[in-house]
């Protein structure tokens, strides 16, 4: 028990974050509260704005403030490419990358029958819609490099070529600064079997 | 850039946190709005309140809701004993401990000339005001063990004994759990001229 209601009722909501305790919410709202008020009106601000507005997107599932997001409603984007992932999060790394400028169609999930995720929760009739447009020329398979994830990717890639749309999949290999010396057996079988011609 | 501003705007909140990076804020505000849509609710009405309603208690210092704080109100609590600390922190950390039911004085601060912080900044004057009520009969010296907190704790003793109340230092010693191999040197010769008498 602080001295100060208020100030442990926002320990408290503090501890509701991801990888946050009673030491680092106490560290948190002492910071808040004692160095930083601007910030904090902006975090209270902010949190209560993006409950009210955010929601998914009716074309793409993905978090939006409106019916379509933004990255659906840019038409300086390629719609003929369709980048299928899992979560938003998928979305955040990819943007992050900078490295595509097409169109997403995010899952919310994957098929895990033992989770209770079916074809019924990825929101398959949404992209067979968007597919149904006509635009889409390739779908980029985005899902996880994992058992689940390569069950997805060939779920949507039968949907895919339902619609006349070629599929592909993200490339497997070492990653960036990886050494060989600690790169699992699985990922090198995976790079040398998908090993490419050298560019001289 | 995601799909929502409302979102990033969230994302951009998060990072004020201590500690909290870009990646790290992606993962709660995530979290907030995928899965746990009650404790952000809780997070920004708890965060705008303690804005609203934290200030300093006139008495002690230390964060309150209203004029007083919560300890200096509850008569439960001996008065006859004033712990003197130099932060918020160290008053919740003193707190949990359990071991500890008289009153505080928060300094929020200690002496520092080189950070601006001389005797003007600690609020003596408020303490002062507190001793010459006469009720406090001894003064526990809670600054840190640090050359700047040994000063401090020098400094309140010479106003402490003006009011004819005694000073005590928190002990210094081996911490709880704490091996002899990895203790350092100080801390060791601390422990060493501060022995006491073996309670069989």
């Amino acid at each position: 028990m602080s001295s100060s209601p208020a100030l442990d009722a926002l320990i408290e909501a503090l501890k509701c974050l991801p990888g946050v305790g009673q030491k680092s919410a106490q560290r948190m709202a002492l910071h808040l509260i004692e160095r930083d008020q601007a910030g904090a009106r902006r975090l209270a601000d902010a949190t209560s704005n993006a409950l009210d507005k955010v929601s998914h997107c009716q074309r793409c599932r993905n978090f939006a403030d409106s019916e379509m997001c933004e990255i659906c409603a840019n038409d300086q984007r390629d719609n003929k490419l369709l980048c299928v992932v899992e979560s938003p999060a998928d979305v955040l790394a990819i943007e992050t990358s900078g490295a595509y400028q097409g169109l997403y169609f995010v899952l919310l999930g994957r098929l895990s029958p033992l989770d209770g995720f079916g074809p019924e929760q990825l929101g398959l009739e949404v992209l067979e819609t968007l597919l149904d447009e006509g635009h889409v020329k390739e779908v980029i398979l985005a899902t996880s490099a994992t058992i689940e994830g390569d069950i997805t990717a060939q779920f949507i890639a039968d949907i895919a070529h339902k619609y006349d749309a070629q599929t592909t999949r993200l490339a497997r290999g070492i990653p960036l600064g990886g050494e060989l010396e600690y790169v699992d057996s699985g990922t090198l079988s995976r790079a040398l079997s998908g090993r490419q011609q050298y560019q001289t």
